[in-house]
């Protein structure tokens, strides 16, 4: 028999589904399940953006411009301008998901062995990306202690290698909810510009900004204009994640061009995913009103509920719908492990997603989890009572 | 302003795409230009699979399984076995396209520096993937003049190294139509099976067999069960291209599990597309009957013009809906741009594919090109005159 890849012997699993199998056996049993640990919303796609799939009426359902559909494109130039991101259709690069937007970038902008300097904790499938393209992550320690705050200038300054070729945020963040300031990312755009690399921004949260914090995007960065790289995604924007439809926008012209040698590859991104995301532009603003306000309430649920909890610690942070809490636990695996195997409160449980998934430091992590919102408040407050009752129990308690 | 990546800088371009530029300064002229350069058929979609779209009703439209919406993959394997594939939906992983399908094998099946074993002319997008995942496309060549059979057993094992991880096959074949018969892949076993290797095919064109010829299936082979990964798609066979539904199958289970980490990096497929195709799979006979019909009578009619023309030679392909035709001319790549540049007849050209960017071997393809055979039957004769009398004004003829 052949032998499969190194590259993907050594690709790393996902460690959000790494559950799954135990969570399917808490099924069986009858166990009810509070999926807590992935980023799957339950709001509604809106309906007009539906209802545009309902009604394309198209005969033949063809490849779409490699870069996307051009009436889609100027759509989305649109509805960048209306959020102060000033681009055109022509730095648009529409993406199967935000998925493939981030191996556009890395593919176009890094050889393997070169280094990207990542926060940590940080969105696991970066790991899975970066393998994939042969390139290292240089994983930069973000604290709970100050909610995941961007760690100070030196410790950027004492990482980077004549390889780095790019630091790469996710803005609101995920795992970690926390939302960069306009003085945070003018201090990152002073690195990025000194040493002249790239800056990648995963901005799929936008949208989910919360107690009247503003977005500030790496866009309107003005003075590394040619270091930016934007990958985004309407999934989470219009509640959308089935569509699959990204985007990478960037005003630098030889990755632009570079990027559209992967996408032509490709041929195209999905065309019914487009004409929702079309429509999607014009969702009214009333919509997201609604959907910030539940995700304040669910985010305020499950953080003031862990804060009352004896040895946890939950920031407040102010975009995405996750949190990282801290545990008083011995390994968040086991404990997530444990949670849908052994314990039940009332034939309920809850799932998490392990924090350790979330770090590229070996031993991180491990008294932390992240907790997706991604439920009503009713069952957030039940989920809440499992896990408060699951921590007074659990044989690998640290208080 | 930071440097693209080596990889990204020696990533080929299209060359189906590079000439597009001249082809629409064409048409501000007036021209009509015949497209016989692209293989977006102009075949309607199936009503009854766009009517599953337009009768979806979901209010989220959510992430799908990793591996595909388990419903389509179960109808998938259904369609299999009516071909004569035995699989389960567990052999099956649903991509973003042929395209994802084709990287999935190769990022899980060979690292970088290894080497693919490809008859030449191929699918040009190959040489973009195989740069994607750093692997080296080996080209052994195939003849026009025997119309582009499998080359001899001989042949694959003089370019055989210790870093040959696979061959790889289109069948029926992109550019050249050609239909490899049983015997031929059983030969092709045999150094596979030898070798102990990966045998890779791309069986997108399956339907599109021509002449009462069957279409024989490397999952029919009985001996390399395990060496065996197929990638496929429904772009062709239901005239669909824009869902991007592609399909990754194989029974050899730790390339599946390998290839499940890189689809669950970047999420789901897209299940707009998904749904479409599970109602495709129940496509009546008739639609492929009027299809292949169509067809039939379109390349006979390309392939018995062009062989009318002067010093022109057109094997007569089973399969797929491409032919590589020999032309008496220095360049084609000259030639395809002199025909969008400087020639018209009546306000007429066409555009056609140079069958250089389907050779990897330097030098050739230079007096061949690649022909698409995607419109009805009255264009593709005046695209025929059109291509008869720039061969007798090229000023790059050789005869």
């Amino acid at each position: 028999m052949p032998k499969i890849s190194k590259k993907g012997l050594e690709m790393p699993s996902s460690p959000i589904r790494k559950l799954v199998p135990y969570a399917d056996a808490a099924k069986q049993r009858g166990i009810h399940v509070y999926h807590l640990n992935i980023g799957q919303p339950d709001i509604e796609t809106p309906e007009g953006a539906r209802n545009a799939v309902r009604n394309a009426d198209i005969k033949v359902i063809e490849y779409s411009h490699s870069a996307g559909i051009l009436s889609y494109r100027k759509k989305l130039a649109e509805y960048y301008k209306s959020v102060g991101i000033d681009i055109t259709e022509n730095d648009i690069i529409v993406t199967n998901g935000g998925s493939e937007a981030i191996l556009f970038a890395f593919n176009s902008c890094m050889d393997p062995g070169d280094e990207v300097i990542v926060p940590e904790p940080f969105y696991a499938n970066y790991n899975g990306f970066s393998q994939s393209c042969g390139v290292k992550v240089k994983p930069i320690y973000s604290s709970i202690d100050n909610g995941f705050a961007l760690p100070p200038i030196e410790e950027f300054e004492k990482i980077i290698t004549p390889r780095t070729k790019a630091i790469m945020i996710c803005n609101p963040n995920n795992p970690t909810g926390y939302l960069y300031s306009k003085e945070e990312l003018i201090t990152l755009s002073k690195i990025v510009e000194k040493h002249d690399i790239f800056l990648f921004a995963d901005e799929v949260y936008r949208e989910f900004c919360y107690d009247g914090a503003p977005h500030f995007s790496v866009m309107q960065l003005a003075n590394i204009e040619q270091n930016v790289v934007l990958l985004d995604s309407v999934s989470k924007r219009y509640s959308a994640c089935g569509v699959r439809v990204g985007a990478l926008i960037t005003k630098n012209k030889e990755v632009y061009a570079t990027a559209m040698k992967f996408a032509q590859a490709r041929l195209s991104p999905p065309t019914y995913g487009q004409i929702l995301a079309e429509a999607a532009v014009d969702t009214p603003k009333i919509y997201f009103d609604k959907v910030i306000n539940d995700y304040v309430a669910r985010r305020n649920t499950v953080v003031h509920a862990i804060n009352e909890m004896p040895g946890c610690f939950c920031p407040m942070p102010k975009g995405a719908f996750y949190v990282v809490a801290r545990l008083p636990i011995d390994d968040s695996d086991r404990f997530c492990q444990w949670l849908l195997e052994d314990f039940d409160l009332n034939g309920k449980t809850v799932m998490l997603a392990p924090a350790t998934g979330f770090y590229s430091t070996k031993g991180e992590g491990k008294n932390e989890v992240r907790i997706s919102y991604c439920l009503n408040v009713e069952d957030l407050r039940e989920a809440m009572k499992c896990l408060a009752e699951a921590l007074k129990v659990y044989p690998g308690k640290t208080i």
